[in-house]
């Protein structure tokens, strides 16, 4: 029995793997309402009872996605590539991750309705963290003149609530993102003037 | 019977106006969770079967007081003295609007947050549009560089969701005004710049 532990859990690892882009394959393709556990599983290659285990629920299968997703983000900010991983100038590594975070809500945007409605504001609270300090953290040497711990609070907010996900899902992500681009080259190129008072209202 | 409607009205009038302005007191006085409709009908005078023939329920009172200072920015907005008012520059009038809209949520978080739950979408609906219409308006001056349509309700969104709502909650209120500020400020001040493409990151 000891010896098959390494390959079950290497089995374990591929379903799980398996059953997520499976998942996020269904969902692109067909919409949220339509992602069904009979679908996934069948997308996957794998019993559906295997899912429920794993998973708990259809709610649960989705959360777990969406934390999947949200950990890709969090690697390529931690030790991906520059602009968006270490390396580079602050203003960059700002205006990278605000574009990941943005292009990440529009491509999830169906995801992240349902797992507002439905996560416990807990689990998601380490993930917010994290965003929250990286964003704070840029933010002291691009806008040192600024209270950074409040104001990345504001500039996260526009990652999130009801008015964001209804004109994403009325078709303007493309204008969404390219907004938030906007907001944060905005805050880049005030920082830069900051230190000439006649710019200032 | 005809001669005495006039009466009649206006002492309905001043009813709803004393009603609100004791659920305003108490709120402000002892928070969300003490104003009861007893003390209510005590603070303005009136009998408790009167607010709820008025208002219909508590709900329906703190609804209709949230409604209440919202028109009257709106009036301050349409026909109140610059710079929220009109005949100030643009720049002004946004910084005046923002500031404004985030004292307000300030100093109605409880309110904020009860109404953000109870009310309808549909109810707030008309006003909603009439911030989104004023900031597109003023963006179109201050920022004619830039997508107005989507900007006004990213900016709009830093003023709401429960993020925001907690750091007042917590006790960061004027941070938090103050950082809305930074914010309107950068939009202006980079919109100023924009005309400088060595000034863009």
């Amino acid at each position: 029995m000891h010896d098959e532990e390494p390959r079950i859990r290497a089995d374990a690892a591929r379903n799980r793997r398996a059953i997520l882009d499976a998942t996020a394959g269904l969902l692109a393709e067909f919409g949220y309402e339509h992602v069904t556990m009979d679908r996934v599983a069948s997308a996957a290659g794998v019993g559906k009872g295997t899912i429920f285990h794993r998973f708990g629920s259809r709610a649960g299968l989705l959360h777990a996605l969406a934390l999947d997703d949200a950990n890709a983000l969090r690697h390529g900010v931690s030790s991906g590539p520059p602009p968006l991983g270490p390396g580079a100038p602050a203003e960059k590594r700002l205006f990278a991750f605000f574009d990941a975070l943005a292009a990440n809500v529009v491509a999830n945007v169906e995801l992240v309705a349902a797992v507002s409605d439905s996560t416990p504001e807990s689990d998601a609270e380490p993930l917010h963290k994290f965003w929250h300090e990286h964003t704070r953290i840029l933010l002291t040497e691009v806008r040192p003149d600024t209270d950074t711990d409040l104001l990345a609070t504001l500039l996260l907010n526009t990652l999130s609530g009801s008015p964001v996900l209804r004109l994403i899902r009325d078709g303007h992500g493309t204008r969404y993102i390219d907004s938030v681009r906007t907001l944060i080259t905005s805050m880049i190129r005030a920082g830069a003037t900051s230190t000439h008072p006649s710019a200032a209202s």
